[in-house]
């Protein structure tokens, strides 16, 4: 397939110049009143009548079109792989994204009569080879162990959200109305918790989860590195808060991997190009924090779809001030959580642009009480 | 279309012989191994693992089929309407009921585009005539008032249970894998908080819910009505919980709404026939809990769906410990919440039918910590 990479590279300055025009009020408004012109009871369908308005803002329409639907999955290897921080083999990797090219993975199977274009990037696994049916985007093979050095360069990091927005980009024009994110990577609950403990200056003592399915001693291992990853790139700035846009690149060079970087320029994507972008599980949520710090305004383009079960993603979504509506207690990644969303979406959508009006009725009109 | 009483009345006593066959724990396990030897982190799917499972379990096979789905709507009228406890006209419930037998209701929007069959009931509207499209299962013109008499006979409640069966048994000879419910009835959120106080003895002030949007005054006549039905069917009892299954129907008779008796067949039917059931918001709540006590084993074959917006949704779940998946401040009724799981049932069957074993790829299985 073809190269995915950007001829130019983008540099800190252009990224931190990205300008997010807010959605509409207005849209949002008339979203809202169109919920309350259907015959059914005021916000009957809660948080979905929520979600579809603010679809409505972000694509800029009353009547959104979500019809078309993609989901961009971003494979990469990490190096503090090499601290024992996953059950599995690295390799675990490269062979997931061999069944994602050829939709036999999980999120392959589940959209299986669902309509869903899928865009899944080797933007750093650590194989020579880019699987079939897999966009190549490969930045280097893998980050470095973060461990002992910098992840990543600054023009790789740079490069791997270029890759993000172009995909979102490419998406748009290729007709899509919403986007979902996925992830494929062993070890990336790790870098994760890094730059989620990096962020909000937090102890990964507090923090750290099993991932896919770690041992005590595995988790041992993962509090670890991630304690001797702030160390030596957080140094004595290792419990505080971050707050600049340059120490956030700063820590996603350092501590993150090339899949979070690319789902971070996917959620900027989303932003400047009118496309919503739902957010799936603990990985996704991380790139998503770092897309609204790089350049605020993204959050109002990005939609919550399941409380994730690694231990900060109640963190994250409080902070961009987003409500999950499953509960289901995933861990898969893939994109599986956030694909799962898509025909809850469908449904409320159907309600919303040919529910029947209280007006074609002899209904009269619910109130709001309290008004 | 054909009336769906049944001839002959069913008896307390038939009611209370129904033996419910505890699904086959063999099933249980085998599918929770089949998850496991799939090539995904172990649980990655969360309780919608659990749920397929059940669905295998109830169905009595490990490769279950839920292809073919029913929602099982029951439309009443409610004679404490008088109460002045709705913002709306009794009348909504017949007109919502004329929508829904032409598929323009809220429910029948949201499932547009989506395969699944609908079975309206006219179980008890206050109308001379059954709408279009809806099934005649007429027992009577609405309930009485339950501040001032029992809501219904006994065989009336019976009659209503057993049409709820019947829908169910129907359904399952119709080849539906899963049935969804949901209602219509002005005026049963009322009921249904009547009920859960008088099951849980609990006061009524605690766990009363502004059902489709009341103001202030409309909870405080809801909460007066709610109580003056306990003082006059309880008594003394009014603060205890009920234990037996001859006070439960006699409260299910004297509070109950005819919608609710149906519902409550409906579950107890489910089990009968072995086809799992889908519990919507509140009011099917409170129908689930009372084929529970009635019939007791039913719990096996109920989902949970989402956690509805009203007061005494989590402690009704939390008694049948079942997790609802879907957290979205829901309160639409008709079943829309239940249909809203269904989509997410067919993407996690895609992967637990179709998924790719750990065997058919060179990746090792993960391992489950602290084993």
């Amino acid at each position: 397939m073809s190269d995915a990479r950007s001829e130019c590279g983008m540099t800190s300055k252009d990224l931190f110049s990205i300008h997010i025009d807010r959605p509409d009020p207005g849209n949002l408004k008339m979203s809202q009143e169109k919920w309350d012109s259907i015959a059914k009871p005021i916000d009957g369908l809660g948080t979905l009548e929520e979600l579809i308005s603010r679809i409505a803002a972000a694509q800029g329409n009353v009547c959104p079109d979500i019809t078309r639907k993609a989901v961009i999955i971003m494979c990469a290897d990490n190096g503090v792989f090499e601290e024992g921080v996953s059950q599995t083999e690295q390799k675990v990797t490269y062979d997931v994204a061999c069944l994602m090219g050829a939709r036999r993975s999980s999120v392959g199977r589940m959209a299986k009569g669902y309509p869903v274009d899928f865009y899944v990037y080797d933007i750093g696994i650590n194989s020579e080879e880019t699987p079939d049916g897999v966009i190549h985007a490969k930045i280097r093979r893998g980050t470095a162990n973060f461990t002992k050095e910098p992840a990543m360069q600054l023009q790789e990091c740079l490069d791997a959200v270029r890759t993000g927005i172009d995909a979102a980009r490419q998406c748009k024009e290729n007709g899509c109305g919403i986007l979902a994110t996925g992830e494929m990577g062993i070890g990336n609950t790790t870098t994760s918790t890094a730059l989620l403990c990096a962020l909000k200056g937090l102890d990964p003592k507090t923090c750290t989860g099993r991932g896919a399915g770690l041992t005590d001693s595995g988790l041992g291992r993962k509090i670890k590195a991630i304690r001797e990853g702030l160390r030596i790139h957080r140094g004595e700035k290792a419990g505080t808060e971050i707050t600049s846009k340059e120490e956030v690149l700063e820590a996603l060079r350092c501590l993150g991997g090339l899949d979070i970087a690319g789902l971070t320029g996917v959620f900027i994507g989303g932003a400047v190009y009118g496309v919503p972008v739902v957010i799936d599980g603990f990985i996704s949520a991380i790139a998503a924090l770092i897309a609204e710090k790089l350049v605020p305004g993204c959050r109002d383009y990005m939609l919550a779809s399941h409380m994730g079960r690694e231990k900060g993603m109640e963190l994250i979504l409080e902070e961009l001030s987003l409500k999950p509506v499953i509960h289901a207690d995933l861990a898969l990644g893939e994109g599986t959580g956030a694909i799962l969303l898509f025909p809850m979406l469908d449904m409320a959508m159907s309600l919303y642009l040919e529910g029947t009006a209280f007006e074609e009725t002899q209904i009269g009109r619910y109130e709001r009480y309290g008004k």
